[in-house]
């Protein structure tokens, strides 16, 4: 163990989940808070880490079929007002622009000035707005299926903020597509949902379980929302991605209609569905350890770091160069679709401390190289997946050779790992009395059958538990709610949650 | 000359610039006006080209040291306050956000509450709120130089808006950088000036002139600005990227300071640099013809369009196969450091308006493919650099072979033509009077001897004219001012500007 190790972070996630993460954060350098109440600052090893996820997740929705546009950042109050339940959903959290310039006030200084005929919010969520130029451009059937994504800055007011989880504002893709057909939206709803579990499994290692949100937890004005459910280490659920079915209710607000083959004037039918900022948040809480930050290769923004170890000027001359070398063999390899992104460290500082900033930013691979190594033309390895002091020889052409399969394995190693922990974290249980023990004590998901009805009970108020979705891919049984005792026809998962 | 072809934009250049601009933005589906005043809406034609432009600035930005990360939308009043050149400049320009919650009004609606302590301004710029983390950040000499850039919407609130040229929200990069000696400061000011004139004219095509504003045309705050200075083909400049020395001016306002070698404090020197989605208008304005959107290849969303011609069914089949074996072959093709990108348009309509469609979308080739090219192994290549009925019959094997030539042939001859106007109106003028002639008949470039004095002469305001730059790569040459007679160490270049 090495979490006494002076390095390392404190405290641990035993002693407190909460500050270890705000620690793991600072120590990794990935963000912080601003000036600005509940606005974060994303730091350049995190933003990193966001351009990667944006990369890969922009050559999805291009492969089925999306494009990216750009609309307003503000939004007339009044297209908010269209959608009666999505206004509701979303006035307690609007930043709102009321003036255009600012003026000199008496006693000095400067004050808003030039007030706006209507006010602005700044967009919470873009379906209205984005609805209004939809309305423009669908003119007919042959018009369809729209399918558009934007990537973006929001801002929901929020009253308690946590970096990632839950900013005042955050970055995200929101795509927005319109459709002829009822069955065509909910094909698309669904396929975007897949996309974001197979970016969730293959590239975030993180397991996650996709499903229907229960009424009470959909997206205001939506039909259907589902969401893709991850278990954090502390046994919280985190919403990672959304993808609504939004029917007609938005068509309908924005006067988004089409004439279909039939000549025939009807509204059109639109998803909508977003992943944001906050998956850095999930990725934190899924893989790191008492050690800092573990990152997943495929979002690592360096896989490899070379620290260099000498002695003297000569030395120090020749081990750089045998770096430099194994550097340039490095990057000249492709890992899917990018490069192995590769940085030495000769930082003039203790190498205990230099390997540790590393451990602790979550690189994958560290490599020491000292005269031993050059002699045996060896390295000297250690892997982010395993204990800090478990590191190993390995012969410089096999590293070479064998990196982007080492990296391949630390990627399954960590999904494994994940999904091992929330299987272990998934309890399937059948009555309330359970239930309530279960979340007063421990935490993780609890699958238990459930009826509409038990919308509101007091129970999961009491526990802050509240259902996370109806896993689509979950087993069908009859069963009774365990708190009305109603028809269940499958059980839901449950959680408290992010 | 095709001009009078039915599908070509109207009006032409020569009977209306500014409508004719609009109208290629139109007909090539860039953007389109918001309902939020002075907002637009980037269309995913348009969208695509700053997709280019954002990766291969991008590149640039991280092969010169830089990297990415992201600042607060939102900056408290009392930041934008601390530089009073700075707040004076963009005060009458700001986004006033003074409340966070909508309620309910009486007679139904819903109206601003929750009033901030302290308004927010929507960024306008970001060296304030950047400033403030950078004051945490910089703690030694060995924290410097800090490099970083941040993609961004940003807002300054127009009375007079232009599609891409002036527009109230635009999408920009603001790199902001802190080093430790003037010199430092003062080199990577020239350093990205240089970037930003390597992207015009090896990218964009776009030759420009670079240089330091005049004192009057400074950014707010800055202690000098540089920037690139393109010619538009109805005469007029545009202003394509700016880098500002800020010398220690924000740092003072933002108290960023560092112990140097020596231990002792001092503050730092900071510069800041940008280009905007305004380059897409100079795009537009370097190559468009009368026929619509002209693209140099390197920032085409799509270099090659197939278009399948065919009579029956059985044709139809054997022409899409042969059209897919060729798309097939292009697309595995490299293209800088992108590949090519290629599309086959089987649309059910008028071949004509077809082709005509991508002539003024800018697509570089157009391909047309029938039964004689199959029989013949041959294409029927358009280019969009030379007329659209100046088409000619290539080989498959030999255009499959010659595709990354032939598109580097179009670059390198937009580039060429545009500079070729540009250096045809571009004119040495050595009096007053010479000038006012100049600028009342026609409109381009002046190069004319100026001193500081000039500043503010009645001449340059009644004929809406201002100096652009003071050129770096001009010729050193003592004269007298012929505003003000006194002397002259260099000729300066004027224009009327967009």
């Amino acid at each position: 163990m090495s979490k006494n190790d002076k390095f390392a972070i404190s405290p641990t996630r035993q002693e407190n989940y909460p500050e270890w993460y705000q620690q793991v954060i600072k120590a990794s350098d990935l963000a912080e808070n601003s000036d600005v109440r509940g606005c974060m600052v994303i730091k350049p090893w995190g933003f990193s880490i966001w351009e990667n996820m944006q990369r890969i997740l922009d050559g999805m929705f291009k492969e089925t079929g999306h494009v990216n546009a750009y609309f307003p950042l503000l939004i007339p109050l009044s297209f908010l007002e269209k959608e009666a339940e999505h206004v509701k959903g979303f006035a307690k959290e609007c930043a709102v622009v009321t003036h255009h310039r600012l003026e000199a006030k008496e006693g000095g200084g400067l004050q808003p000035a030039g007030k706006l005929e209507e006010p602005f919010i700044i967009r919470p969520t873009s379906e209205t707005i984005i609805g209004s130029s939809y309305s423009k451009w669908v003119k007919s059937y042959r018009d369809l299926p729209l399918l558009i994504n934007q990537w973006a800055n929001v801002m929901r007011w929020e009253m308690r903020t946590r970096l990632f989880l839950r900013t005042t504002e955050f970055l995200w893709q929101e795509g927005h597509t319109v459709h002829a057909t009822k069955e065509e939206a909910i094909e698309e709803t669904l396929r975007m949902l897949d996309v974001y579990e197979k970016f969730a499994h293959d590239t975030m290692a993180m397991p996650v379980i996709k499903g229907a949100k229960t009424s009470d937890e959909r997206f205001p004005g939506a039909v259907d929302t589902y969401s893709i459910e991850a278990l954090m280490q502390d046994g919280k659920a985190l919403q990672a991605g959304t993808s609504h079915f939004l029917g007609r209710n938005f068509s309908k607000a924005s006067n988004i209609k089409f004439l279909n083959k039939e000549g025939v004037e009807e509204f059109a039918w639109t998803t909508s569905w977003g992943a944001s900022t906050r998956l850095i948040g999930g990725l934190i809480m899924t893989h790191s350890d008492d050690n800092g930050l573990v990152l997943p290769p495929k979002l690592a923004p360096c896989h490899v770091v070379i620290i260099p170890i000498y002695k003297s000027d000569a030395e120090r001359g020749e081990i750089l160069s045998f770096c430099n070398a194994l550097k340039e063999a490095l990057v000249a390899q492709k890992y899917n679709d990018a490069k192995i992104i590769c940085s030495i460290d000769d930082r003039d500082m203790r190498g205990g401390e230099k390997a540790w900033q590393h451990i602790k930013k979550g690189v994958p691979i560290r490599l020491e190289i000292g005269a031993r190594e050059l002699s045996a033309n060896s390295l000297f390895m250690g892997q982010r997946d395993k204990d800090p002091r478990d590191k190993v020889v390995i012969g410089r052409v096999e590293f070479v050779k064998k990196i982007t399969q080492i990296l391949d394995e630390i990627q399954v190693n960590l999904f494994n790992r994940a999904r091992k922990y929330r299987d272990e974290n998934i309890k399937k249980i059948n009555s309330l009395k359970e239930f309530e023990e279960y979340f007063r004590e421990d935490s993780g998901f609890a699958l238990s059958h459930w009826n509409e009805a038990a919308i509101g009970h007091e129970a999961l108020a009491k526990l802050k538990v509240t259902p996370r979705c109806i896993p689509i891919d979950g087993e069908r049984e009859d069963g009774k709610c365990i708190f009305t005792g109603k028809d269940s026809k499958q059980r839901i998962l449950f959680a408290k949650a992010y």
